[in-house]
């Protein structure tokens, strides 16, 4: 399945893991695919920390992904520090949208966070507060590929990424995305259909994929959106695609930090269990539905902000949640995709993506006796 | 790409093609494929003629798709006519959706319909009246099989088909669709991803297949939702299925009685342009974006009512829009897949059916270069 982008990236086999878990990470590296750290959440000072320990625990190359949306509140106001823009864009919250948050979460009995660990800092999220993280990210070499998960990155910082000898590329959900993307000359596309977890288009990933490639030619086209088995990888492959890009695979790994309250809700969840909302982030975003994501549905609740007011909104939600993932079962941001029906019981990452591997290898066999026949 | 449902059906190809129009279901049966005509919307006498038309121009067998919903209002009213059950249903229909259906197709001036060309009926879609369809089927031996749209079909329904030594199958949604289909006897499924044309569930292609085929086993699971592309047909097998069941892809070929306004819209129509709207069969169908099915969709007009009752609504602007496509272009029933996107010229059937075989094949070499390599 060694396809040219491994080559480029000196990786046995082209499976990207996008992972906010540094053991994650680089399980996935070690295994032969690439281990791409999710930055967002990270202050830079944070980051440097995990690209660091990542440094010494990965032998080969690893991926950083970031949020620089194309479109956000606040987009083009210059000249303000990330203190700065978040107190412009704090006033832009509604306090009433403030008041639901808070009572979704405390009707649910999720505790407040202890004052100590309370900061509502917006981290990533705009082109003004992802800078810091660019910074750390060049001085880490083995931070081979760097991804942007919402829109073409601003020129300057894929001209700084490809000059320091990396790969950047961005997620798309349409041909129209693709081809911005490589009309700013990236250097791959991830084209990630409706069915997968966190922001995504419309487009179904079995219509998107071909289309992507058809439209982008020469340039790597990594499938992601529904992807957890070989089998899957085996049909992108076929497609034309140059890897595969997985996301919620990582979600029930034993290396994942994730809660063993979440971790089980992500066990039992089934494919029908997942929507696109927009009530966490303000884009549409798939996660498991819950009591939170049905408030924000409802004709007499406050529709959802815009990107990043909603997360502004959202943010507490998210920490109470982490720290108490027990109370704020019904509550908990859950992003996830449709594959979650596949995902039913915990794996090492290793054995996952060794599991992928012997999966395509039958896929692929099963084509060629039915050609043989 | 012979599967064993090939041998059962004695085809050439696993290549199954939904289609209102008899020309292009005999075109793909005749090209080594299996062409299935949709017998909604035919009275039985009209189907008759469909049927002997068909025996008399597929040189093999074809297919019969008929609309048994497993839940509808009305279900479970016994001995009634098909007219006396219409009439009961008609009672329920409050003049307030009749109105407003009037009143888009007045103010986008769609015309009535001469009085001569006027009959409201309401054909297939319910137990009842798909009665009638099913004695048609039986008398020709050519109709080697049946697929029923909206669940399981009845028990003696099954059983008159599988008696007669023809196969039945269901589309399905979910897994547990499928396991139901199975637990009934069926001897195939058809597993239908959210991005399909017509009725569809929530589940995209990509990540629905591989469960229903692991869930049922050895069943013949065909694959639905997306197909456009033998690239698409190679994914699918890789994943196990035992075939390809395509619809839309069949709007815009040259033998399809498709009004050529309404097949512009389709051949300009992105894989963007498509929405899933219960606007005109009253369950969850995915068409093509327009003015009606915006209408219905905004707070304050009437929700959409449930199967057949909305259809009993919508029935006259689907003719209305039938018989004066130009002027419904805005307002018309476009019921169409997201592959609409890929569906960018007129083809003629056999070469669109050499098309898939020949992409097919390439995907397939595709992959054994690359496992090659």
């Amino acid at each position: 399945m060694r396809t040219e982008i491994c080559d480029r990236l000196g990786i046995d086999v082209p499976i990207f893991a996008f992972t906010h878990c540094r053991d994650v990470a680089a399980a996935v590296s070690n295994a032969g695919g690439l281990g791409v750290l999710g930055a967002v959440g990270f202050t830079a000072e944070q980051l440097e920390v995990e690209l660091q320990w990542l440094d010494d625990h990965v032998q080969g190359v690893y991926g950083v992904d970031l949020v620089i949306p194309s479109k956000y509140e606040g987009k083009g106001v210059e000249g303000l520090s990330p203190e700065e823009l978040e107190a412009q864009l704090a006033k832009l919250v509604p306090q009433e949208h403030r008041d639901f948050a808070e009572k979704i979460l405390n009707d649910h009995g999720v505790p407040h966070l202890p004052p100590e660990e309370h900061h509502n800092q917006l981290l990533g999220w705009t082109a003004t507060t992802v800078a810091p993280q660019i910074e750390v990210i060049l001085k880490h070499p083995k931070a081979k590929l760097v991804a942007n998960a919402l829109g073409t990155p601003p020129d300057d910082v894929i001209k700084q990424i490809q000059d320091s000898g990396r790969l950047i590329g961005a997620l798309c959900g349409s041909v129209k995305h693709a081809l911005n993307h490589k009309n700013a000359g990236l250097d791959f596309v991830v084209m990630q259909g409706t069915e997968g977890g966190g922001h995504c288009g419309e487009i179904a990933s079995i219509v998107l994929w071909p289309q992507v490639i058809d439209a982008i030619g020469d340039m790597p086209a990594l499938a992601a959106g529904g992807i957890g088995n070989g089998r899957q990888i085996a049909a992108a492959l076929a497609m034309g695609a140059a890897g595969a890009w997985t996301g919620s695979l990582w979600l029930t790994v034993e290396e994942a930090n994730v809660p063993p309250a979440q971790m089980q809700t992500y066990i039992d969840a089934t494919s029908l269990d997942t929507v696109r909302s927009r009530s966490w982030t303000g884009k549409p975003c798939r996660m498991l539905k819950n009591d939170w994501t049905e408030a924000w549905e409802r004709p007499d609740t406050p529709n959802p902000l815009g990107m990043p007011l909603q997360m502004m909104v959202a943010l507490d939600g998210v920490k109470r949640g982490h720290r108490y993932p027990e109370q704020a079962k019904d509550v908990n941001f859950n992003p996830v995709g449709q594959v979650v029906g596949m995902m039913n019981k915990m794996e090492r990452s290793a054995d996952v993506v060794q599991r992928l591997i012997a999966e395509y290898l039958e896929a692929c066999e099963r084509l060629n006796k039915l050609n043989n026949a």
